[in-house]
């Protein structure tokens, strides 16, 4: 289905870099559902460079709501958000050498020339702003429904963040930073790394890791649209993404299923696990705890140090000395699209589960 | 869409551990396309138990195709192949408790007590055979068209095999070994690790590494349908896969974009990347280079040691002996089942991207 | 998606006329509903060839639920049944003759002769003796939930059966009628004209008209996703079926506004409609009143005169003398398929609306 | 999928009818087709209101296509097409007393009062302006693959047209005319029927008949997607339809199999049939024949005659005296609805066969 994801809540994408507008269409909301622009606002601030760790191209983010939205609340009917490019600086790339890490070449694959490959065009990062727009409208919907979600940055480089602690506060205190780190302590030394790479032309990547409470037991299918499943679905598109892994996922390989398995226990009259390792998911369905991941971002491909490609119009090998304007790590401003991500998968499968009255 | 994955070909699962039949229709498949029935045999005798590293439950997996294929080729019509359950003894289960690390919980949440839970119903890892057998379809088709997928045990606790040196050589290698490991003296050491924990009730994880080659670049879609998003969502439906990671994957945090960035340059007037962090994925398009994941497979939730869990029914913690016939790990087993599935997405990719008659 | 329908409850469809088995796999119906096995049989046997009106071939239509039942119940995982070919005479049929008016050429088209053209394979109506036991589950399902389905021979030829007076009863009467015409004497009429075409060699068609009533109102979507599209996109699978109206449909021709519209009324504290050309859905969506749909079916095209063809191994014309058996009319017989398709789109639409709990 | 029609070219829809934009995302067409905004202009004309036969209400309909265009030409991202509302009065509609034959009442029950009544809000005829805006570049884009699309008023009253004699001409000819009738003689007493019903604050249906040539033969599927049912499914999304018929359609029950069946003949070294009753479409394949269809278009139910209804609000019988602007007769603005959807369908339909590179 190409650019649209979800069944019952699907949210469909489109814009370029440099054209007019990006914007999603957000279809499938319950009706009655209170719009919180300033939430949105605040969430599209979060994706917004900062400073020195971030590019130089800083958008307004302006959005409209243009339907799907009658008297401050979702009228159940399609939610289109439009949002202007307007900071383009369009003399900035060279089309015909693809920049290595990027799109442009299997774009070129795909598209056999006809992409509108200024500013990576429909494969930037730029696009991430509509979903974390329309994400903005999922993740109070499930606010409003006891559901929480938070994003820290893990790791970058040799540089950890302790892990959640006291999940319904950790989330809360990251939702206002935005430089989301739960040790602030290590907040200073990953920033500084970042800025130590990007003083060399270079740049940096890292570790994000989610965690969603409040979600009820049962959610989910056995076998493809497990909850698993869908959500790395959608958290591979965000660009720089290659690896997605739930509860202890690699760290899997190291233990033993005595150690593994988490252990049952009722508590006030509910049943919950005493460890985590299955990250809130078993058998592909949510258990009633924690739903925990952890995505991998890789360092942004832009750098400013030569490198090598090929001139795609003369079949040669060739160097790239890229300028423009770029991030020498996206990590904490990729942060908002994960939990955006999740949020607009999470009301798909709840509205699968409960009908399209749900999560209202 | 449930127990159905894929768009232009899609296979559809359904059966219990302990019912008559499990089976797959899978529908999409381009007509005339030869079906090599011993090649579907070698494949589940793959994921076939093995002596001691493995449960004692032994099926023949006898399949019997019903539709879809005429005069020993496809017709281009759904293929159904229904496999029976002959080896069943169901008085190994107590159903009110749930085994800590299996879906018996979350089954209890979603179908609310009418589940089979006899042998773990549809979410045994017996429902895989039917994913095989699909599987093997899909893999000998690609191998028609000159595509072809391996995977290997890259680690079982601290025991490494080591990565693809030779991609064609080391899949064709690995297509014939029961316990698929490139470095033959690590296979030893796995096995011994695998026989200790079982002698002590307890099981293993691991990690398998997948490469696929001959894939066409220009396949896939940069928002949500990428490659990577497709493989990872099929892929989260084995039994017991917690993280799959594309090329350097979680890796990727330890990497200046430098290192990680994959330079292009013509070979033999092709274009190629001298490095393949990026797993044969740019923009979730392939780029022609070998298409490498990983998946964390989770230790074997079914071990022979006392572990705590609650009783369903009383509402009460209490203690769990399992007995019956358990494996102390399924990674080499699962190996089978993560090539037919990614075998059975990119069969779907390369219809939707060609047209219905291929991949022929 | 092919041979599969369905969003919320999905069914999938394998088999060819003179293979081993045909079936379907029944997915994302709720747990805990009661499988009545006899009604299965009942409804089989409403499609199954009647005496002179119908062909020679009679099949006893055993079928076998493999999985997705435990304890007479649904388990809410597929439910798979396959019904056993077992009355097959493959002699008949001259495969590089198409017979006018069937699919043997446009399965020629898209097969490219790899097609199971042995009795119509995949397009034969034998196909929907599968549809019809998947059906009979959901048409039980909405009965457990006030919803009732029935179809009477609206017209054949010139002969005009009532329409439906009380929805309930007719309803009732209809269930158990093998020729399902609410006027018994129009119904010796009828079958007069199928034998009386049948000594002919050849064959009618004619209307069907169903009703539905107890469905909630606010079912369905504003676009693409209308009950009638729903409806529509699934009745016309039904081989023979080239027309679907609803309410007044082509008689909106004949009408002014003045009569079409449906006027409102306060009945009992429920808002009612006084007539029903709207059929039951207004903007897609139900409005509370009966569904009154009606099918156009064509005369079997089998028939037992000379017909001109061509021959597609010579790239010739040439004539067509068909033997084998074949039915004078299947508009009897597609009723239970009418039904059948229609209760399968509806546990879709309500399972939609109302969360996969539902219908129950 | 609600909102969002199609599997490989697929369109999503948003919009009210006095919301600030109306919309379409049009997502998988190929690249590099050239988009011919006059078309775009032309075609929308065609559905603008015509002097005393219809609305008052008059919108400019300018278009911005903000995505998915490059160098004038498709990039194969998505295409996102919007329409700015500019002439609105909202004081015009009374949401509490639903409008007879009107989709207020359904919302109502669906949206729980939260929709935007507004003018039908996304239940309003307005919305087709984003289908025929998407459609007319599939219409271009068939066209350039040589297949094309037309359609006439077949019937208004009593009042019929003749059907197509030469599809080329014909559908040349029906492509300028805003009033689309191929018998000039008849397109007057077709007006002055309008005007009469319009003179008593009436209105009045029809029957459109529309014709595709030139589709390869081998397109479609045999259950459920058929080329009739995929068709359909989109066509009854169309305010005011409410039948829709393929080739002799409901004309089948007055036919024998004899005079019913399409006999096959070479013509050119190509297979052709001699009669097209079954409407190019055998088995639920294109055969290579003209698609022809026709769909039954209720009169509007805006008429400005006093009418029964009720206060939902009150719970209790009212009167309606609409005031407002609104079409006597919406059959000749449907025209160009109608070749759009098919249009839209029909490159869906080949994109599934063919390849995302088709149609080009």
């Amino acid at each position: 289905m190409k650019n649209t994801f979800g069944q019952s809540v699907a949210v469909t994408l489109f814009g370029e870099s440099h054209g007019e507008y990006i914007g999603a269409v957000l279809d499938g909301l319950a009706p009655g559902l209170v719009i919180d622009e300033a939430f949105i606002r605040h969430q599209l601030s979060l994706r917004r460079p900062q400073g020195k760790i971030s590019t130089a191209r800083v958008e307004a983010d302006e959005f409209h709501i243009v339907s799907g939205v009658f008297n401050g609340k979702t009228t159940g009917t399609p939610l289109c958000i439009l949002i202007p490019n307007t900071n383009i600086r369009s003399g900035d790339y060279t089309p015909n050498i693809p920049r290595p890490g990027h799109a442009d070449y299997t774009a070129e694959c795909k598209y056999h020339g006809y992409q509108d490959a200024r500013g990576g065009g429909h494969f930037s990062g730029r696009i991430t702003a509509a979903l974390v727009a329309a994400g903005a409208i999922a993740i109070s919907i499930l606010r409003q429904n006891g559901i929480l979600i938070g994003t820290h940055i893990s790791r970058i480089s040799d540089i950890c963040d302790r892990t959640f602690h006291s999940y319904e506060s950790d989330i809360e205190t990251l939702a206002d930073l935005a430089f989301p780190v739960l040790d602030s302590s290590k907040a200073d030394m990953m920033r500084a790394c970042i800025e130590d790479a990007a003083s060399e032309g270079d740049s940096v990547g890292g570790i994000l890791e989610t965690a969603i409470i409040g979600l009820p037991a049962g959610v989910g299918e056995p076998w493809f649209d497990t909850v698993e499943g869908m959500l790395s679905h959608a958290l591979f598109s965000i660009p720089a993404i290659k690896g997605v892994e739930f509860g202890t996922g690699f760290g899997m390989a190291d233990l033993r299923g005595s150690q593994a398995n988490d252990a049952f226990r009722m508590e006030n009259g509910r049943v919950v696990t005493t460890t985590n390792h299955n990250g809130g998911v078993n058998g592909g369905i949510t258990n009633g705890m924690p739903v925990v991941f952890r995505c991998a971002v890789k360092p942004t491909p832009s750098i400013f140090q030569e490198q090598e490609s090929v001139d795609l119009a003369k079949g040669e090998n060739t160097t790239l000395n890229l300028s423009g304007r770029h991030d020498p790590a996206i990590i904490h401003r990729a942060r908002v699209v994960v939990d955006s991500v999740a949020a607009l998968v999470l009301c798909d499968l709840l509205a699968l589960r409960f009908g399209t009255d749900f999560p209202k």
